[in-house]
């Protein structure tokens, strides 16, 4: 797939799909990336009533609205997470599995704030801990390494550390893990911090053990906004924005509950109109 | 009519409902001042496409969903414009016709931005142009003064200055004139400009005639918000609002197409819902 799109959105609850269609009514070409579950809260939410308009709706049913008139207006919907994002000549570049796609400006409506695994990631990143195994796994080959993951989905990537690393622990965080290289020692626990001065050194669990290595991996967590652009300013845990929902990087705008509170509909949807609306404006101009 | 709100939003088009029912949830006393058509423009529309969740709907259909659903929550609306607003020891006075009501917040959701009826009436305004006959008038007795009328509702102001001044002449923006104190001379054309330096001298129309005079009553139209509430800051001709959608007064927070484009339903509840959240929050702290 190789394309050029005028926006694409990351996040399909209320803000990324408010975006898209006031995209498109304005002749956009928009993808959204979207999530097998879009905006996990609301889809939880037994009942909205301050949406303005749709009364004591169930959230499931809210959403359920909100995706068949994206539907409807022809928007694009892939059900992809993005790898990592980088600018080049005012155009972005969006990674995912081994593919990449190209987009004159971005949306993002990732929902509300990323929480790390572990305490302190942002001092360890780089030192030893990263979020791509199959990028900077290399750097560790014939070391000790443990891998953190949150899905199965992170499994090939614990294979492909076993192939070329000494010791290869794997902390999985979900139930069910499939097969794995015979050289993968499964540990069955939680992490509970990092181990080291000015690198990684180990893992603590949370049962007390202390495992060695040179490097932790989390694999398939959410993916902090700032870490996913580089560059992207964050004030209080959130995205900033201005009332245009324009971020700190030109192109670049943001809406719904990762620009902050209140984490509510109405906004989200608000926010995502005026974000997709700008969106639309700036790629018409480049 | 005697009673403390915790919030009073003027006007009933989206913004002001979103906002009223944001604060019935967060069980606040709402009072909504509207106008006989809530949201004109939204009323016109042919076709709204781009209000996530109701694709497709005509504007008058959207709008009466958005009373319903805010009737069916309680919301209190009264079709009533409010005269003047002071403000003494954190509490808002709102003035119409004899009433007053007070209120710990005000939401302003008064849609698109005043246009004045005459040019450089901010320069005239008490050097002899006046909104409020009955307030002012009694400062031009025995003098010769022009009332322009927007609607029918400006003529028992004209009778009240037929009474007191020596020459009253009435130029009605309607048709169908009531009758009228036998002292008031009907001029038939529209208004062109002030005549005068420093003060107000006389009335310039549209036909050519110079009509001299003391003062330029301007009745029924509509209130710029900085003229209602005295201090109000605006910007590019919109209230200034930051994204918590707060004024630059305590207690004051504006929402919709007042604080500037796009001028757009979903932007309109979106702002309405930070707006009633937060002066719910405010008015508990009061």
């Amino acid at each position: 797939m190789e394309k050029i799109f005028d926006l694409v959105i990351l996040g399909c609850g209320p803000a990324g799909l408010s975006a898209a269609i006031n995209a498109v009514i304005r002749n956009k070409k928009v993808l959204v990336m979207g999530t097998e579950v879009c905006s996990p809260p609301l889809h939880k939410a037994q009942v909205i009533n301050n949406y303005l308009g749709m009364p004591s709706i169930k959230g499931e049913v809210l959403l359920d609205n909100f995706m068949q008139h994206a539907e409807s207006m022809g928007v694009e919907i892939i059900s992809q997470k993005a790898d990592t994002i980088s600018e080049m000549d005012g155009i972005y570049h969006i990674f995912f599995g081994d593919e990449v796609i190209t987009s004159k400006t971005l949306v993002i409506a990732t929902g509300v704030p990323y929480k790390s695994t572990l305490p302190r990631e942002d001092y360890y990143l780089g030192k030893g801990l990263g979020y791509c195994a199959t990028c900077d796994g290399p750097i560790y080959k014939g070391q000790d390494v443990i891998l953190i993951g949150h899905s199965s989905e992170a499994e090939p990537e614990v294979d492909f550390m076993a192939e070329i690393c000494n010791r290869v622990y794997y902390l999985p965080l979900y139930k069910q893990v499939g097969s794995l290289d015979s050289r993968v020692k499964i540990l069955d626990s939680k992490p509970e911090s990092i181990i080291g001065t000015d690198f990684v050194e180990g893992l603590k669990l949370k049962d007390g053990r202390e495992i060695p290595t040179q490097a932790v991996f989390v694999l398939g967590g959410e993916t902090a906004p700032d870490r996913l652009i580089p560059g992207l300013e964050i004030e209080d845990k959130h995205i900033k924005v201005n009332r245009q929902q324009e971020t700190n990087l030109p192109g670049v705008y943001a809406a719904g509950d990762c620009t902050g509170p209140p984490y509510q509909v109405a906004k989200s949807v608000g926010e995502g109109q005026v974000a997709g609306l700008n969106a639309a404006k700036y790629a018409s101009r480049k």
